[in-house]
């Protein structure tokens, strides 16, 4: 039986995204038409293939994290991958988690950590500017109830990409346990468990692994899982239940996203075919310096200096002209088929582009085309020194 | 950009379930063509296209619920809803939740309190047994520390309906809490929140309303909401906080399955095109009874009697031949392209058929032919009778 009782309008074309707006919004990416046609097939989760599926995503992103024998890899039926890792990780009496933060997702954990009654230490450095080992050093020697470290790899209100191998470097050295949220950049951005000195990474498939959202996972080494088996503060979020299971028979105690999953199967295949990391990541690199020129050229000034732009999304400062309208120019842009995000810098007005997702340097050119169209419907002329 | 870097054999045909089997197996089912067309497309949960979506999902899941002026509706951005409502709702010290039992579904869910340390008390029946209004009052007369009342609308352990309407009344004439989990049944079998009086009520997208998992929702009392505003086991679970996100702008604190909210709009358009849920249940009511028939005429023993049997999964009993082999016969069915279910019957071997989803009389009758097929391969000739 096919039924097909109605079909929106919007999906009437052929599989992708021709008639619907290029993501450069940070978040969610635009995905390929290979992983939406994935997605065209319903799956049962106790299925052996559906079961099978799973170990094969586990063993291809523990993998892609560069984990070994010592590390496992643990899916999360949500996105909610940090949630689960604070809650299973960090410690809840006396002991301390230091969040080292220069902007929203570091508040975010932070928030998370107070939100679980753990105590909690902060790093707290501008926007766009990243700790220094030393820094870092003197927080441990600050407070030696520190146990564990929280850091993102990427800030995504800034895109400054953080140092994380040589964070990683001091806090092994220091004997801490190391959590790095690398989220906005697994699949672009290299990390090794072990390199790094990484204990507990969370990542998602929505982002530079070009996948859709629904499901997220843990890297993480063996002996913490398992140190860890007790009391999580949740059922849905117990990582030592999800992984035995996981190992077991391949299954989730809840109903999983079962396309999410299917999805980022695809998703690591296409990210396989491109090169690897590496070769993602030039791509992003392209746009990302790309955007930057075209943005220079029309007057725009970026958040940080080009030594310090990650590829995963850039922010600029928003035109002190009163003539510039950022709502106004959001709208237009969707029209012309781009989503853009509003800014999250503490202080200073700003909005951001996302250089991620299936978008190449001839997005961003067609991107910088209908930005300057909006500029000039807008008539902004003054726009905002890098030191104001 | 369109790279399409590889498309995996399986998805190679037109959009639709063509190449994979139909799924009679209990969990997600079998969609429509066009829900898995609303797929194709991706969208950032930020822009207001979503935002207005997220909306006018939780304005029609409030009407399919009977809900009224005085209810609510909360998206949960992963299946999880059971656990928030029971995180949320159930009474942590001196004051009790019972669950009313009769299978698997019940017991998870008293196992969701034990796991949160809520004190809990149980009405056990047997498989296949519902309560009458008359024990669950008596329950609620042998423990006043009672003060909330949980129950499947229907076991999937056995397909058992139990009836909401009768207990909620009593429910409520003693001042409990009734919540209601109507994962199973919610798009196919009416329920009322006013009529019924039910408190809070869950439910996801997979079941009856033939959309894709990733998502759940919850229906209920405004006043509960607001007054359960306070401290929640987990932020992921924190519904109040998500009703306000969700009131006020549209957005999730995480990130949200887009994918699975996008379908699941295009899920509930189709309901409405079938002529609502009676039609629905009518459909699913005739592939009931259409696969009992056949069953019977093979041999097969359901559990149970015609009365009982609700519209939406039969479980039968295993032959109690010995050449009788249930993953045998599972693989053979897949084979053959349907997916069933082990059984989960406590003290009895089973297996089950589910009736829902995009399948049809013909589904069921070229399913069948197929088991008629694999029970010649097995040459199973002993039944089980029913009161084996």
């Amino acid at each position: 039986m096919t039924n097909t009782y109605y079909v929106a309008p919007r999906f009437k074309g052929p599989p992708g995204q021709d008639d619907m707006p290029y993501i450069l919004a940070v978040g969610p990416v635009t995905t390929s038409r290979a992983v939406k046609i994935a997605l065209l097939a319903d799956h049962a989760p106790e299925d052996r293939e559906f079961r099978a599926l799973t170990g094969d995503l586990r063993r291809d992103l523990k993998r892609l994290a560069g984990g070994d024998a010592r590390h496992e890899c643990v899916l999360v039926p949500c996105a909610s991958a940090a949630e689960s890792a604070l809650g299973f990780f960090a410690p809840a009496k006396r002991k301390k988690t230091l969040v080292i933060s220069n902007g929203r997702d570091g508040e975010r954990a932070a928030a998370t950590l107070a939100a679980l009654e753990r105590p909690v230490a902060i790093l707290e450095k501008p926007d766009g500017v990243a700790p220094t080992a030393d820094e870092v050093a003197a927080a441990l020697e600050a407070d030696h109830d520190i146990t564990h470290v929280w850091l993102c790899h990427c800030e995504t209100s800034s895109g400054l990409i953080n140092p994380v191998g040589e964070i990683g470097k001091l806090v092994k050295e220091r004997g801490k346990t190391f959590m790095v949220d690398a989220s906005a950049t697994f699949g672009a951005m290299p990390v090794d468990m072990g390199g790094d000195h990484i204990d507990v990474l969370i990542a998602g498939p929505e982002k530079c692994l070009e996948s859709i959202p629904g499901c997220s996972f843990v890297v993480l080494r063996r002996e913490l899982l398992i140190a860890g088996a007790g009391k999580p503060h949740a059922l849905s979020h117990d990582l030592h239940a999800q992984w035995s299971q996981q190992e077991s028979s391949g299954t989730f105690r809840t109903t999983p996203p079962t396309h999410s999953f299917v999805a980022l199967r695809q998703a690591l295949r296409e990210l396989e075919a491109e090169g690897g990391i590496g070769m993602r990541r030039a791509r992003y690199q392209r746009n990302a310096e790309d955007l930057i020129t075209r943005m220079r050229a029309m007057g725009f000034v970026p958040l940080l200096a080009d030594t310090d732009a990650g590829p995963i999304l850039q922010t600029f400062l928003a035109p002190r002209d009163k003539k510039f309208d950022f709502a106004a120019m959001q709208e237009s842009l969707r029209q012309r088929g781009f989503l853009i995000s509003a800014g999250e810098l503490a202080k200073r007005p700003s909005f951001r582009a996302s250089c991620i997702g299936q978008i190449d340097h001839k997005v961003v050119k067609a991107f910088s085309v209908a930005m300057e169209d909006v500029l000039k419907e807008q008539d902004v002329q003054e726009f905002t020194p890098p030191d104001a």
